[in-house]
């Protein structure tokens, strides 16, 4: 069995995270899916999804880590076709990746804790986005 | 239902992206799974795979990044253990991943309009790659 | 069909890197499916999992590489959080990611000869680690 959803997430430009783990948990408890997997995918290639503990310490210093990498300031090839200004967005989300697949078992995502799944706006303005939840299971 | 698919990519070397949309987009429609996921999954621990706008400036912004992070010509344990050249390969590829799990529906991808599948050729020589494109669905 | 699996592995600290590919590749040969995903769950924020080439000087590099975008010994806004030491973990377990799904097919995972599914562990401290192969086919 497979049920797809879409979420919209309205965004405040790079860095802001958002965690999506309740929407993703209620999608996957309202599915009749009792066991499978929850991918979430985000449409576009200037956000990224992935896990961390959800504290704006956590989240400040991902953020840290993207700007010492690819710096928003720098120089990029990107700028040059479009004349965008989010080349810094691009790479860090091609690297960071758009898909996340999380296990789930008797209706209930297999996380931790202090593992909370995020959507991490990269894109250098404020964005509406979309996120995909894609249950597979039985 | 699964369908599961291969399909060959000549490389020429670091840094070589190749789109495969077209490719994962065709096997997706010609399966006869409506809605589900598709995983593209590259063989080998050399190369990656993600997404990102398949335009020759952000791929060359996010090669930089791994040459800034991952140098190509730095010393790695790695050359140590086989007189190889590609610890930067290993690595990048490593940070990168080798799989991405797409959701579909009505037999079409669900990524942006900008949002291009990419193999990445990480190793320093041309290779003949093999993806696997994995259909999971209904 | 869908068969959920548990293991537990023993880590000794930030950059201990497990084999697992046989724990999984058995996992999927006794599960009677066929063809389908192995999806490959890290529980936790600390932790990650990726394919590399499994011999040590790979993973020292990749642990070297960590140690340069995401030093241990620098300050972490998450530290002032808790009073944690491992900001550099959980940025790290981000980047990397927690989930990696692998394509099989005929009861045998699609991996290269030399590429291997790692549990890595980025932790500050020794932990017992709880992974999710959540297997899904037909």
């Amino acid at each position: 069995m497979v049920a797809t959803h879409r979420r919209s997430v309205m965004t405040r430009g790079q860095g802001d995270a958002h965690d999506v783990t309740d929407v993703v948990s209620h999608i996957v408890a309202d599915s009749h899916i009792a066991s499978g997997t929850a991918t979430v995918f985000i449409v576009g290639s200037t956000a990224a999804v992935t896990t961390i503990e959800f504290e704006p310490g956590a989240i400040a210093d991902l953020n840290r880590l993207f700007e010492q990498i690819a710096p928003r300031d720098a120089d990029y090839r990107h700028h040059l076709r479009w004349g965008d200004d989010n080349g810094s967005s691009h790479v860090r989300a091609a690297l960071l990746g758009p898909s996340l697949t999380v296990p789930f078992a008797d209706g209930k995502l297999l996380l931790g804790t202090w593992q909370q799944i995020i959507l991490l706006e990269l894109d250098t303005r404020p964005r509406k986005r979309e996120i995909v939840i894609q249950v597979v299971g039985e």
